[in-house]
């Protein structure tokens, strides 16, 4: 179990099928989040259709509520939430230290308030482990510390914590049908990342973790960070980038060796009306898709696309009706979790790194054919 | 077209065909309201699956927003909406109606002020007729007056006009590919509403509607109402009950011989957490729920109940996941539609008569196996 098969390589660009309990996972791969068990306005069934095959849990949210012992005791996260496919859980790190003012680390742990309460809890790498081992998804992380890119001081202090904590989750571990999967830090330094890159890829992890990215640093420090990486990660384990995956980021990551991406960004996007599209990011509250009779993106093959214009969409959006969120997310997500798949095909037939520029014109933040309505 | 093979009759219950452009209805029916163009929060997919034949969508709503102009230049409401299914407007007459103090009816129309913006329109029979044929619904109705049921002097004086209006309309119509239906008024006076039925039955409308009930009288004067009204409404036309749609009043309504039901009670339900079951109202908001690993109905065989638990539903109600209205409008949709097909199979059985206090025990709001949490 838990083996990564790689099929294939272009450049620093895999394919690959890591396999877990719950199936099989083609790589490069999006995965949807679902924070509280449910990736926000879409049925399990309807992200089977977009042809999502993982999907991403947040534990911190999980744990305040509903509990993890309660999904245990319900039989688990895949059947509490209707999903029979893998399941990823981040550590809690990520979350509980964006409490900022809230929580207090120290070398053991980290206390922290609940956002929904008040109320004090505490995570510790035990604790995390196991509580991701209530929850029971395919993939779980190890508890690591992410600190602010820009204190350079004490990026230091939490990536020798992080790996501290990796050991002890290591430790801590009882569930053999979990792939366990260590976090790399270190900022924007590289010198630090490649420590951290060595000391994660020396222990016994089923998968490397990319963490403390994406949150802040400019894009093209996050891209030199990944270069460094590179060569520092083993080959054969899966890569995963925490928490990042615009279109944009998915094509510079593939690039720099990474097979895993999850990120909120087409859930969020879709509650405030925005739409990926090969002409670049629509809002589709704007006026001008009043009458339109195109669907988002004619060359998209979703259940949105395929079924509804943009006038439609826009009216939904502007009645306010919920509709308009789940139409547009599962478009957001097929778009991702399609473009991931296209670039598979064009790494199997080596075309990708070739292909890059055209993929990053029709994809990128910075394409020509955008139009500016975000 | 417009034939309704009348297939089985048991005492004043009947099961039918009603054909129209967009296909075959089987009746007894319960149509899901679609207010807007959409049924709140699920989409016309989910609306297959839950074995929905008609969809009903409020001329009001529509010519305000998008406007009916728009929607027949992008192809009509089937195309703009995706349901290739039958489709039943209102006449705008309710709605309009119920804007209470900023209405003004007079004996050619209604002048009425839009409570989107509060700008100024007007509906006449020729105008709502009109809306009605640019929306493109397979069955459309004929503009009336829904007077208040307790002003007993008024109610005259809406019921003739209704009268005039019912001619202007078959007049109005250009479209043949559009079931008309009259519609019935007169308030609980049964004096007028046998008045009403007879003078209605008698115009050449391809069905008969019953309006003006549900609108603030008590159920006895409700269902006594359709017990007068039954045998002065022609047997070889489909009867439509406006408005009207609790599982009771399925039942007591389609043992009074109506056969097409709709009612915006099982998705507004839904909004506030609750869910029809043969247990009784379900609040999926209550604390009783929170590690119930039951589904909302073990006899339901919706989407919902055959894959979700109560405490996942009730997870998704207090994280305020949007998620939870979809579950539970899918779930309180197919109660309905089903109870209906259940009714259609039992009256074609004969058993339906004999099955009443059975169904009211299992469905009523009265029912002793109610829980009360409402």
């Amino acid at each position: 179990m838990f083996e990564f098969e790689l099929i294939h390589e272009e450049g620093q660009a895999r394919v690959g099928i890591f396999n877990t309990y719950h199936g099989k996972i083609k790589t490069p791969v999006f995965a949807p989040v679902g924070t509280q068990a449910t990736v926000k306005t879409v049925t399990p069934d309807q992200l089977l259709d977009l042809k999502a095959s993982l999907v991403l849990s947040n534990t911190y949210h999980l744990y305040l509520r509903p509990g993890d012992e309660l999904i245990a005791s319900l039989g688990g996260l895949h059947k509490f939430m209707h999903w029979d496919k893998p399941i990823l859980t981040d550590s809690g790190g990520y979350q509980v230290f964006s409490l900022a003012s809230t929580r207090k680390v120290d070398d053991d742990g980290v206390t922290f308030r609940s956002h929904i309460d008040g109320s004090t809890h505490r995570f510790t790498p035990e604790q995390s482990i196991r509580i991701q081992e209530n929850l029971g998804a395919d993939i779980i992380m190890a508890f690591d510390e992410c600190a602010d890119p820009n204190n350079f001081e004490y990026i230091k202090t939490a990536m020798d914590r992080t790996h501290e904590w990796a050991e002890r989750c290591l430790k801590a571990r009882k569930r053999k049908d979990q792939a366990l999967f260590g976090i790399i830090q270190g900022g924007i330094d590289p010198n630090l990342r490649i420590r951290s890159a060595e000391f994660i890829s020396n222990l016994p992890f089923e998968g490397i973790a990319v963490g403390g990215l994406s949150v802040g640093e400019s894009k093209q420090d996050m891209y030199n960070i990944l270069d460094t990486l590179e060569p520092h990660m083993p080959r054969s384990k899966p890569r995963y980038l925490l928490g990042v995956g615009t279109p944009e980021d998915l094509i510079n990551g593939i690039a720099r060796g990474i097979d895993i991406f999850d990120c909120v960004l087409p859930t969020r996007l879709a509650r405030h009306h925005a739409a990926f599209s090969t002409e670049g990011r629509l809002n589709l509250m704007n006026a001008s898709f009043a009458s339109d009779p195109q669907p988002i993106d004619k060359e998209c093959q979703c259940y949105t696309c395929k079924n509804f214009s943009r006038a439609y969409i826009r009216h939904l959006v502007v009645a306010k009706e919920t509709l308009a969120s789940t139409l547009l997310s599962i478009h957001n997500l097929y778009s991702l979790v399609n473009l991931a798949e296209q670039i598979r095909e064009m790494i199997k037939s080596g075309i990708f790194l070739d292909n890059i520029p055209n993929l990053l014109n029709t994809w990128g933040q910075n394409s020509k054919r955008k139009i500016q309505v975000m």
